[in-house]
């Protein structure tokens, strides 16, 4: 078996030697390198130029190695063969893990404490519980479902919004555009996990943070970002964090990244900057989830994470 | 039914206020102004002059404010009544996120990750999963117990250790001097959660932080300290610091409170020092539990959290 690979601006042999470990039968071609095209069943690709997918007639499917695959259905020449999105415990838990620590540090004023803790500042902040924070989660598949569990085992008031309607046990649930005018308006932190598509685009603007909940601990809301650059009007994050219509951000994603040096982002208080690392893809355990996958496609079952061209994710 | 209440640092309205409203029939006196000593019956105390419990006839029960009941048990001739620790959801709820947050800063390299925005720099910091990390929770009793299975659920591999043997469902636990060692050498971030008495006192000195893994994902150990201030030897903490055989440190309390401001733990490298706000008693939520125990009292049932004397909590 042949597998094409590209991975833009990622280390290339931990991908390739993760794959030999656990496909030995499988030989890992480079997209730039890829000898005979028509022996390419299956390409692992993150970004780049995919135009060489157009090329493979044996194709059977295409792997996303991060969580998001807008870089393929955005794409409107590609071959009609499966496109795969990689979800595994691993990714799964990092994610829960940023979203927690982010949640945390708006909740307990860690900004303001480490800022004390440099002005060596005996001062103590006063924190609300848990209890008094309700947390929106935006998209709740596989990622926000996790974190939403995460958030509720610790005591806050979690609901979660969908496009379509969905009924989750010991989850106030809310779908559609006026379900989540609804959602925002009792919402004190807001997480979005949403994937990017044309109808989520930009949809992290200033009449959106206008709508969350004022009565909260904070006086305000707080959103957290660690779904789609793309998804966000930076613009109206620094307007709505200068004015005082948000309270606080955490930033993982951006519309341009890296994150351009000149960014008003990187300074605005209250605001949380990280570099795209809320969920990185391991390789060792996102290549375990991909060879489960062609080992069930070579078997005849069905891949888990197909993604539905028409609606992007 | 008159109670007797001091409360030395913290402001005295909001606890009489929270009397007043869940125990209408009780009238609250201040510790300084008694009027007749007869008449009380019930004694709530944070720290301060207890030696005003010694001419309290009539007295039933001793409450402390807080988690920590040393300011009552090293008091050599307290009268000869249960001292009542008040261990409520809310107080629970509140050191399990100081303590999930404060690992999560750790493990997601918080400090040096808002350094990097500070110098609008986006290098991404390679992450270990939780899953890597061995947490070891010193104290086991209600608080260690929560948050260990708070720190379980994000998937990190948690062991606890307490004086006298414990059998818990789904979790490792030592004990003893021995197990203490064994423990040790296996933990990657050590979580103290133990009561002062005079077995503890200075237990997190140099010597025990060189017993931590060095194997870890971090190079070398991390300690949390949302216990009490005179378990850590603070000189020994700098020490470890500086000659890297601590990889880092979250200090909530201290040998002196306030911090002196000449203190070199306000400085140092990777450590995160917070004000004795990790679990803050909420008046509301203390009183409730209180007066629970009070009407249980007075019913002729036994009370939740006496404290045996003869160990000191």
């Amino acid at each position: 078996m042949k597998i094409a690979l590209t991975a833009k601006g990622w280390e290339i042999p931990a991908w390739i030697e993760n794959l030999n470990k656990l496909l030995p039968e499988a030989e890992v071609r480079l997209s730039d390198n890829l000898g005979n095209l028509e022996e390419i069943e299956y390409a692992l690709a993150w970004k780049g130029d995919t135009a060489f997918l157009n090329d493979l007639p044996n194709l059977k499917a295409i792997f996303s190695l991060g969580a998001g695959v807008e870089f393929l259905t955005q794409e409107p020449n590609l071959p009609d063969v499966p496109i795969v999105r990689v979800i595994g415990d691993d990714l799964t838990a990092r994610m829960c893990e940023y979203v927690v620590l982010n949640v945390l540090m708006h909740h307990r004023h860690s900004l303001r404490s480490l800022k004390l803790q440099s002005r060596k500042d005996w001062t103590q902040i006063p924190d609300a519980a848990a209890e008094d924070f309700r947390v929106g989660v935006l998209g709740i598949g596989v990622l926000g479902l996790a974190a939403a569990r995460k958030l509720q085992n610790l005591g806050y008031r979690v609901s979660g919004w969908s496009r379509s309607p969905k009924e989750i046990a010991d989850l106030e649930t809310y779908h559609g555009a006026d379900g989540l005018d609804t959602m925002l308006g009792k919402t004190d932190i807001l997480v979005s996990l949403l994937p990017h598509t044309p109808e989520t685009e930009g949809i992290l603007n200033l009449d959106l943070f206008k709508k969350l909940a004022k009565d909260g601990p904070l006086g305000g809301g707080v959103i957290i970002n660690a779904g789609r650059g793309k998804l966000q009007v930076e613009d109206d994050i620094a307007t709505a964090i200068n004015q005082g219509i948000l309270a606080g951000a955490s930033l993982d994603v951006f519309e341009q990244e890296p994150l351009p040096s000149d960014s008003p982002l990187w300074e605005l208080p209250n605001v949380i900057i990280t570099p795209h690392i809320a969920a990185v893809s391991a390789p060792y355990a996102t290549t375990k989830c991909i060879v489960e996958q062609i080992k069930r496609n070579e078997a005849g079952e069905p891949m888990v994470g197909i993604v539905d061209r028409g609606v992007g994710y």
